[in-house]
């Protein structure tokens, strides 16, 4: 039996060193070159081709690469029996919280400004800060680190979520709240799994509903984002900037309009990047379980869609 | 009696409009146009100019209008008989904290060259994040808060001062060992207050000591640092980028060379700025005090210098 590691554009070495070093028994192949494809029992994924899992008539476990797992269940052709497991990683969470919180204090602190005065040698001490209360859109694990790492800083959040949370630490809004939730915030933060209720959710219509000049941060899935409506929230006023990290296509192609747009600051999907060391382990585990049929860690719940 | 707001350059309207709401029967003179000298028993002081004191026999009590009161201290005029107080403010410490973690999440996630490479549309994933350890030079109320702050959010830190502290939370050093403080760190951030034993403790003596490709953080004084030292040791890699909030001459002359040194990023001694709502009860608070013959809040300790 074999492990698949099918991640097109992504170097496998550091992977597969790291589960040569944990498990030296366990035999692995790297996609597209799969020699004996009816020994693979385990596949490890990241933006897989679809239908391509039909090639394994012996698949037992399906171990995503990352925290999400939309790219795997969007693949319909993907038996319901065959169970599908993520990453969970603390150091996920650390990355995700500290780029989100630097994006905030960005805005806060208005270092767009600063950086500009500091070009044209202006020395402008005037409303060192704007006021900020943050809107988590998406409060799972990194949506709630992200809310009590900036509540500890002395900013006031709020959430929101597709869930009843009735017992939740911050004030908390789902669907039918969603105008109520948005007149609070001017930082509007998308941390949602991407799922059928939430592609496309930051839109016009979404957009039209938040305060003037509300700042938008993108850390999702770029599917969240209606990219055109982004512009045009931008150009009215609606939004008075956006840091993103992802993106409907990725990498972002050369002649997209975010390159060129000063509201927009933007990495290259780097917010929250697994970590092997602390993932291979984790997918070395769940083989383990699966060999000792005992209970699956960080098993996905398909009809929830993470 | 009265108050004499002494503050050459600063508008002086949002402090007396709090005075008025607070104290509606003190009466308040604003430097250069005192009326009555002789009737000044309070001051309210940021950077007055040196002897100006001796024109009011019968002071009582010196105010400084933020936490810091090198400005005051330097002024060897001032009878040692007179007690000085200061502002103690959470906003304060919230607006400190914030900037200086800006300033270090923006080094450990690059934000300069993300920056670079929207303008280039160059798409690079590889290394997000510098490792970072970070080392905080003053661990007074505002440094260890920035210590707590970015503790939380799972950096190291390690602190170093001029004080034995022997039940100090983090790793601690003082004076003698130095080396091994600036050993262990990568991002060196100033919280120093300015006195003898600190002024000028930024020079080139301690970036030669420091890890190559450190990053600075100066949000203390201006007078920590040596400017040329900062300036050399940058183009020599002993530093690699700086962050400054305060400088020796303010505002920054234009023909200062820090303007156009890609490696500086500049604010206008923002980072913290004394807040007249959260101030000015405790000025008013103060003179009641030396009113009721009471003891002081916030008396600074002129031998320690803070």
């Amino acid at each position: 039996m074999s492990l698949a590691i099918i991640s097109p554009g992504k170097d496998p070495d550091v992977w597969i060193k790291e589960f040569n070093a944990l498990a030296p028994d366990l035999s692995i192949e790297v996609y597209p070159k799969i020699n004996e494809p009816e020994k693979v029992e385990y596949v490890f994924l990241w933006q897989h081709p679809e239908g391509i899992l039909s090639e394994f008539p012996n698949l037992k476990l399906i171990s995503s690469m990352g925290a999400g797992v939309d790219h795997i269940l969007r693949d319909k052709s993907i038996p319901a029996s065959i169970p599908i497991v993520r990453i969970v990683d603390e150091k996920l969470t650390f990355s995700m919280t500290n780029y989100v919180v630097m994006a905030v204090l960005n805005f806060h602190r208005q270092t767009t400004r600063y950086q500009l005065n500091q070009r044209k040698k202006i020395w402008d001490m005037s409303s060192p800060e704007l006021d900020v209360t943050i809107g988590v859109m998406g409060v799972g694990a990194l949506g709630k680190d992200v809310m009590d790492k900036l509540n500890y800083m002395g900013f006031p959040v709020v959430g929101f979520g597709f869930s009843e949370k009735p017992d939740f630490e911050y004030p908390y809004y789902t669907k039918d709240k969603l105008n109520e939730f948005l007149n609070q915030v001017n930082v509007l933060i998308c941390l949602l799994p991407l799922t059928p209720d939430t592609e496309n959710i930051l839109n016009m219509d979404l957009f039209e509903k938040c305060n003037p000049n509300t700042y938008l941060i993108n850390v999702a899935r770029g599917k969240h984002l209606v990219e055109d409506d982004l512009m045009k929230a931008l150009e009215e006023g609606h939004l008075s900037g956006a840091m993103l990290d992802v993106y409907r296509e990725e990498p972002l192609p050369e002649n997209h309009p975010f390159w060129e747009n000063r509201k927009i600051t933007m990495t290259p999907h780097i917010a929250s990047v697994t970590n092997p060391q602390a993932a291979a382990p984790q997918v070395v585990e769940n083989i383990r379980r699966i060999k000792e049929n005992r209970e699956l860690v960080n098993v996905v719940n398909r009809s929830r869609g993470y």
